[in-house]
Order: structure tokens, then C-alpha cells, then sequence
């Protein structure tokens, strides 16, 4: 990278010089744009041509975040995950209604305009589906986005639950309430009421503007911390019991089978885990120093610390975080790594403020039993450097 | 909205009825989305198509964020506030290159991925035009984005300028660096070094994805808390000397001459300054409680306090600040009003940690005189509610 004063001019030189040529390739990246008056102010922006992060599809009902082409703890609101029952609907939002009845004193319903004229506030979150893990296979081919995608972070904004159950008046026997989704699926679970009372919103906000039709638009459940599916999107009924309802999302769906042959259900929170998104699958290292980085989250508060290691879990050295840690929302780590040649793997494991540490894969299966592992796996995982710095999932055998 | 189990029900029915009338009239919005298969998962996600949230273009140079709109701190990327002098260029990522030198013992040139492989950090600040005021004609009907549209907040990830100034080795004797941007423009300006060693980075990543071109594509100096222009964009230079480089934009532009007959120079740092977003032109508010809101920012650090007058100015009342309050980053404020009925005039006031508070009108006139009025107006400005509810823009007289 050092260069001479010489070898700049006649490096200028040499990029006008190439300008000739590659102006007439191409419209949109002039070889020297300083010679080239620019666009003029526009309505709304767009990406540089060059870039193109993208959500992967898998099938029709969900699509992961791009996290290996994201670098800082927001997620830009086109690339939120998404994970749907029947499809995103469009909601006209003059057509929405919350109806909130029950075990309540005053049966309400809201409209789009009653929410946003209550009390707002605005957090920074993380939502995770429960089935985020891609990488039980053999394969090694697979990206951050393949492997945990189905984790994003945004700034969501709304009115607290607790503030719409003391309008309505909750009785003080309900302790749990329906959350019904206005979607083709009409997607329903039960949430105790004392999530409402803690933390839970219904938001319209996400990054700043209107909350995008795949996350809920007008209106959504947002329960910092619990499991996607539990956070109703498009959310049109809420009713207050003094039990669950039992729906087809909370029995057939969303229980984990143990390994004693018992089934937890109602399991809400998303417990710690990490993830390194460089360097990963598809990169190709070259020798020297590395900012190994990535992101670590926690449903119960803030991430303390995440750990690193480069000998594929022998040994492990706190990363620094990037401040500021915020409860219930990824937390960027970086580690300094002189990767000197030869074949390593790279690992990262979270630890929350309860004090809650990212289980290993055999750890998860002791516990879990071989057949629940479809939801809340959140093992630490790896990634795999060649001699040729070529990096690939870290695949481990799950049966 | 009080309602019973019988009229819900019988709502229902109505707008199932409804529903085929107005399927028949949009394809976008059926009128019972649950009855409507929604759409597959997609690889970038939309916004609503009822929320159009746009920049405000000014001539060909600039454009403004649509503060109406919003209602957290992050700015989507695509509404992010634009200001060039040569209109927005499009680079080529792979032709991109940075040169340091002058008083330094080792010129070097970065490519993208040089700037990549050093350890970043991810901050969320504001960046705001130190030409951001649009209040001062006798117009009303201005909303704030004309009024205050060109400041936004962003998650800005780079890597430090002392990281790279370490890596050329600056001389002790060089305290200002030229900063040269590769737009059509060929923008410069002069920058202490002391803000290099304290907290400027070359930024590569806004809100998790790289830059936007008008932002700077792929690589901008960004300077937290100083005037825009500062933060050059597409910057392709720095060379560091003793003494500032006198260029243009720091002579002929951005200077304020002051009310005694000189001029102030130099004067890279935003004070603090508030806006309320909500009500705002055009909102017509109904009686009742309102949320007045907003943001506050200031590039001395953290917003303190932010009082709010709902009678002009006469009385005042600290607003509730949004946690997590962050140093140079806009901070929304809230406070709950009990509008009702009659002509009122609502304020908002920042107070920042340095103890520094929101000037008035008249204090900014006689601090800066009146031929000074182009960059650096921060006054308190406010919202003329009217006797029906409109909201109008509270102008007054500055010659």
C-alpha cells in the first residue's frame, strides 16, 4: 500500500487514461467521476449499483437476513427476516381495527389512529424465529444468512400493552390473552398478561417509519425477547382468560419434545447465542491480522460477554463489544485474530447478564433429546479456514 | 370506541359485506385479508403501499428527511437528508482508492478492503447541514422537513481516522489534514487533527449495509457532532500540513460573519437545536391529550433536557427523553398535552450536557447580526395551533 508521491500522479494519470474506456462501458460508474457531474437530488435513494444484499427465500413463508453482508446492529427494514402462516397480507389502515374484550371491564376497539394518539416509546430489539438454525446437515457451504437468518434487529415503536389493558380495564383474574393475527392464517397464541404488564407493545413502528407489511404492518404483538411466532403480527383481536386458549400454534406447533419424553410448551424466551458473520461462508482469507465479528443476543437483558476462540473451542478470549449493549437486541463483538496460515476454526459462545452461557451442540442434545431439535437451537457454531484461507461451515454430526 | 360482543359481530359481518366491493377495486388491499391468500416471501421487502414517506428535493442539491413521518431516531438510509455541490456520484468500489499523505512518513494508498480489514466500530450519530433552517419568511404552511429536513441519524460503522493516521505515521508538527472528496465537486476542507485523534472515522457502513451514494459511496470522512459539509464524502484524499488549506468552501462559503463586522470561521460544531415532529403542520389535532414529540440533538455530546412551552414560550416543562440517550445522535422527546380547544402556541427547548441551551430568535440576531442569518440558525422554533386544530407553523419576523 505505500506509495511515492511519483507513483501517484502517474497513477492519476493512469485512471483518467482507463476513464475513457470504461465511461463508454458503462453509464452508471464512471471511471473518474470527478469529471462527470453527479445525480441530482432524488425523492427517495437507492443502493450503489455494486451492492445487492438480499433476503433469501425458503419457500413461500419465510426469508432470512443477509447478516454476512451487515456490519453494524441494525437491520435495514428490506432486510428484516420474515416468516409467515398464509402470506403477507396488505392491510388497508384505514380498514384496521384492534378489538381488545374478555375478561375486561370496557370491551374496546382501536383504531390505527386511537393507538398512535397514546403514549409511544420507541426500542431497539431483536426478534428471532424459534426455528432459527440452518446448519444441522452435513453441508459446509452455508452462509450466516443459511445458518441463523431468521434473527433481525430494529428500532420498533408503539404503545406499551399495559397501557391499552388499563383502559380497557383488565379484570384481576385474567392472566393470559389471545393474540390474533388479521392474516390468512389468522395466526393465534396465548400470552401471559404479565408480559404485557412488563414490556410488550403493540408497534407500528419499525426503524423510524410505518412497521413494513411482512413484519405486521399496520400494526403487531411485540414482545422483546419471546419467539417470533408469539409477536402476532397484523394483530386485529386480543381477549383476556384466565387460562391459554390451547391454539393449534401452542400444541401441534411451537412445544419441544424433551429427552425424557416430556414436551415443554409456552417456551417463550430465546435464550443467548452469537454468531460470527466474518469472516464465514463464502469468504477467502489472506494472511495477516483479522476482525473476526459478529453479532450475540439474548432474550433476558443484556449479552456481557461473548467469547472467541481460534482452536475450535480448546481455548477462548472475551471479545470486546461494541457499545452501547442494549437489552434484548444484537450486540456487535470484534476480536483482533493474526491468522498466520494453516487450518483453524473459529467459534463464538455468548454470555447474558443472568449469567446464561451458549450451550455446545452436545450440550443441547443431552438436554433436548434427538428428536426436538427443531426449535430454540442455539448451539455454538463455527466456521472452518483452510490452508488456502478458504472459509466453510464448521459442520458437526447431530445424530 | 366502546363496544359489545353483538356489535363486533355484526361489524364483522360488515365488513365481510364490504369486502367484495372493495376487492373488486384493488388488488393491492383486500377489504378481509383473511380471506386472501398473502404474498410469498420475497428478497427485498417494500414499503406499504398506503406510506409514502419522501425526501423533499431542493433544486438539484440537496433533499431533505420527512421528520413529519418518523417517529423514532434511526433515519431509513433512503430518506437519510442528501447535500452535494457537484450532484451524487456513482464510484466503482474497485477503483476506489484513499491517499494519505503530506506531513506523514509513510503515503499510503487504501483500497475498500484495506479500510475493511482494520477493526471497526459501529456509533449512532447524527449528521446534520450547517445550512439547516428553513423558517425564516413569513410562510406558515411549512412542514419539518422544511423546516428542519436536513439533519438525519444513522448507525455509522468505520474505521477510526487515528487508526489509519497511526498506520502513515502523521508528523508531531501536522495538526490540520486537507480532506478531498472524488465527486464532480472535488469538495475540500480543512480538519484539526485533534478531531481525528478524538472520534472521526472514514465511514463505510450506514445502519448495518454500506453507505448510500449519496452519502457518500463507498467511503466518507464523518466527523460526529461537526457541520456537514466537514464530513467530505467519496473521499479520495487526505493530506496533512501544519496549517489549515484556506479552500473555498472554508473562505467564500461556510463562514458566518458576525454582528461586530468579523467573521467566525472554522465553526465545524452543531449546538444544540430541537424540533417537535408531532403536531406539526399539517396535522389537524382533535381535543384531547396529544403526545407532543420530537427530536433533540447537539454536537457537544448528550441532550440534558428538553422543555417543552404549550404557551409560547412564557412557561416551560421538562419533556421525557427516550432512553438510550446517545452522545451526538438525535434523542426523541415526549410530553404528554391536554389540548382543549383554543389558539395555543407549543415550543421545544434542548438543553445539552454541556450546559449549553437552545438560543431564541432574537438571541441568535443579536449574537450573529442579521446579514449572518445562513448557517448555524438553531432557534427555538414552534407550532400555531389554531381555534379549529390546524397546526401551522409558527413564523416570526427576522428582519
Amino acid at each position: 500500500m505505500k506509495v511515492s508521491r511519483r507513483d501517484l500522479l502517474a497513477g492519476a494519470a493512469g485512471v483518467v487514461a482507463l476513464g475513457a474506456t470504461a465511461a463508454a462501458q458503462s453509464q452508471e460508474t464512471p471511471a473518474d467521476p470527478t469529471k462527470v457531474r453527479g445525480r441530482p437530488s432524488r425523492a427517495l435513494g437507492q443502493r450503489a449499483p455494486a451492492e445487492k444484499p438480499l433476503r433469501q427465500p425458503r419457500g413461500q413463508t419465510s426469508s432470512g437476513t443477509p447478516h454476512q453482508d451487515l456490519c453494524g446492529t441494525i437491520t435495514p427494514a428490506d432486510l428484516h427476516f420474515e416468516r409467515h402462516h398464509g402470506g403477507a397480507p396488505d392491510i388497508e389502515p384505514k380498514n384496521y381495527g384492534l378489538l381488545i374484550h374478555g375478561m375486561v371491564e370496557r370491551p374496546m376497539m382501536f383504531t390505527l389512529a386511537d393507538l398512535k394518539r397514546f403514549p409511544a416509546v420507541s426500542r431497539v430489539h431483536f426478534l428471532e424465529c424459534s426455528g432459527n438454525f440452518g446448519g444441522r446437515g452435513a453441508a459446509t457451504d452455508l452462509t450466516p444468512q443459511q445458518i441463523a437468518g431468521l434473527t433481525s434487529t430494529s428500532e420498533w415503536t408503539g404503545v406499551p400493552v399495559a397501557t391499552l389493558f388499563r383502559e380497557v380495564g383488565v379484570r384481576p383474574q385474567a392472566k393470559w390473552f389471545l393474540a390474533e393475527g388479521g392474516d390468512a392464517a389468522v395466526l393465534t397464541r396465548s400470552i401471559p398478561v404479565a408480559k404485557a404488564l412488563d414490556d410488550a407493545l403493540i408497534a407500528y413502528g419499525q426503524n423510524g417509519e410505518a412497521i413494513r407489511p411482512e413484519q405486521g404492518y399496520p400494526a403487531r404483538l411485540f414482545l422483546p425477547g419471546w419467539e417470533g411466532n408469539a409477536n402476532v403480527k397484523w394483530i386485529r383481536r386480543i381477549e383476556l382468560s384466565d387460562r391459554p386458549f390451547m391454539t393449534r400454534e401452542e400444541t401441534s406447533k411451537y412445544t419441544e419434545p424433551m429427552a425424557d419424553g416430556t414436551a415443554r410448551s409456552f417456551s417463550f424466551l430465546m435464550d443467548a447465542r452469537s454468531l460470527i458473520t466474518y469472516p464465514a461462508y463464502p469468504v477467502t482469507l489472506t494472511r495477516g491480522w483479522v476482525e473476526i465479528n459478529g453479532i450475540a443476543w439474548t432474550g433476558s437483558g443484556k449479552i456481557e460477554r461473548v467469547d472467541v476462540s481460534t482452536d475450535g473451542g480448546a481455548t477462548w478470549t472475551a471479545a470486546r463489544l461494541q457499545d452501547p449493549v442494549l437489552p434484548k437486541a444484537h450486540t456487535r463483538f470484534r476480536h483482533l485474530w493474526n491468522w498466520t496460515g494453516g487450518e483453524a476454526v473459529i467459534m463464538s459462545r455468548a454470555v447474558d447478564e443472568t449469567g446464561y452461557v451458549q450451550p455446545t451442540r452436545e450440550m443441547l442434545i443431552k438436554m433436548r433429546g434427538l428428536s426436538s431439535i427443531g426449535y430454540h437451537i442455539n448451539p455454538i457454531t463455527g466456521w472452518r479456514i483452510g490452508q488456502d484461507g478458504a472459509v466453510a461451515y464448521h459442520a458437526e454430526p447431530w445424530s
